[in-house]
């Protein structure tokens, strides 16, 4: 490979169950030039998803044998469009690929929020990871100050924006659940949740009973199943589930996780239950940045990131996602 | 029996399954006289409702062998407190007996509405199961002009109410379901559904795919299970089920319907499930009257009640209702 070739990864066949890497070929071609009214990008940071997954099973969204897409950052390397320019950080969806080429109305650009914002931020906390998470909790679950708050799969990209995102909303007790000792140490000792708890440790209605014995009034989950359960058991009268189309995994590895037994507590509790896609919330996106950059600037708000170096590494990167190997947002780095 | 006797009904043992007239007693007593500060009433309509059956279940709100309470509309016959006047027609809450004292924090006036008005709308479209049918279509479905509305169990009070008060609110295409073709044909011919199916006829999701083949905007649910799965199926994206506590049965007689196995379609369409309690939503009731009572006055909206002559025939009157036997709201009449 030269600095001529571009990379690009294609899925070559349809998985059954988990995904592997023989699901996947890295394909060499020549770097385009850009055509009149084009840019041609490096991308130097790619987002891997848990939508992917989902995009993996549809003839619509990853076609076989054809360039994949994803959210990722780049460069402007060389551009046929004034409005773009060498040098210019843009961010857009031609992801799983070195180079691509892009037109204006397919880049959004890398606002300049000064030093102390590092460019992961906007793959992350000010991406849709971190939108998904805030919209959730503002407009889905309308967290209030003081409310208790509930969050599922809290280790992972959303989770831990989730709880980042309403300590600084103000919410009362804060509680997580994730899938390893490690995890929930990082959500305790890093991110700052009141508790959390392995839900490989029992049945979760009883793990998050304890966790939150005087009960909680908003939960975030894209778990569903027994988290759904868990959480209709230990919501109070007026509680609010906002349900974020984030972990793919379940339309794709196996059947959707059943449905809770205790659904019809909906009615006597007045819950509301509320599934959302980030997409239909993007307006959003000026309110969070107003919200989390100022922390962001003073240092006072970290990233929950893991970065694999290498775009040579994306596929076990995004495998590794799925298997839940990440603390925080999963992101590669050229 | 004379005119000094008061009876109370009385349950004398907890049901196990679907409840008998054995379960209740008519407890004869001497009609008491007013004490300074409340009033006597003498009953003259009632109201047998579904959360009726959950009573029977629970220590808490009907106590063996001792009167039973629901809702009532009597007049006052001797007062010692000046608010309440004798002849003063009231609601009430002291019902299941054919006389009661009363204060009048226990009460409320039965407004005047003029002509046109019958008493029957205060128990049943102006009562609090027209009120929960506006405030599930309102307050939480949050229907719009022109949006396609399903009612399940529509031909029943809260349906019927439903039906009626989504035209006045001009829903756009109003879809039921109920439990036999007497009850289907009562829906289209009389109430003004655009359409409505039998849902012993085959599996609700197709019928209701059927009879909504364009989608539906709004779900007023208060069955669950199959219902609720065929609405979520049903719905386009954005849709609303206001999911209202009337049918107590659930609780009861069995265990609760099955969760919906499509529940996880709530997160991919941006569905809203919510539980409602109309108790809470009481200040509605002016909005209400705003809403219908003009189309009480001029004709326009009968109201769909079945009543059962006689206070001695209030417990066949609930079995009844419980078994379906009602068209519109369950009422007994002195």
């Amino acid at each position: 490979m030269t600095n001529d070739t571009m990379i690009t990864v294609q899925q070559t066949a349809r998985p059954t169950g988990f995904p592997a890497p023989a699901h996947f070929a890295f394909v060499e071609s020549p770097v385009p030039a850009p055509e009149p009214g084009t840019a041609l990008v490096e991308n130097v940071l790619w987002s891997v998803d848990p939508y992917h997954r989902e995009a993996m099973d549809s003839d619509e969204i990853w076609t076989l044998n054809s360039p994949m897409e994803g959210r990722t950052l780049g460069r402007v390397l060389d551009s046929r469009d004034p409005a773009l320019r060498p040098g210019d950080l843009v961010l857009h969806r031609k992801g799983w690929r070195t180079h691509a080429l892009v037109t204006k109305d397919e880049t959004r650009p890398v606002p300049d929020l000064g030093p102390g914002v590092p460019l992961a931020a906007h793959l992350s906390l000010l991406g849709g990871t971190g939108l998904s998470a805030y919209v959730g909790l503002t407009r889905i679950a309308r967290l209030q100050p003081g409310e208790d708050l509930f969050v599922s799969a809290a280790a992972g990209g959303v989770g831990t924006a989730a709880g980042r995102l309403a300590r600084l909303l103000g919410a009362g007790r804060l509680v997580g659940s994730a899938g390893s000792a490690r995890k929930v140490a990082y959500l305790t000792e890093e991110v700052g949740f009141d508790a959390a708890f392995d839900y490989h440790d029992g049945p979760v209605g009883e793990l998050l009973a304890k966790a939150a014995p005087a009960g909680l009034d908003a939960v975030l989950d894209g778990v569903g199943g027994e988290h759904l359960e868990a959480s209709i058991a230990a919501l109070r009268p007026f509680g609010r589930i906002a349900w974020v189309g984030a972990v793919g995994q379940y339309h794709s590895l196996s059947a959707p996780p059943p449905a809770p037994r205790n659904l019809f507590d909906v009615v006597g509790k007045s819950i509301r239950l509320e599934g959302f896609l980030v997409r239909d919330h993007m307006d959003a996106l000026e309110e969070l940045y107003e919200l989390a950059v100022p922390h962001l600037r003073s240092g006072a708000l970290p990233l929950d990131v893991t970065v694999v170096e290498g775009f040579g590494h994306i596929v076990e990167a995004f495998l590794g996602m799925l298997r839940g190997e990440n603390l925080g947002k999963m992101l590669v780095a050229a």
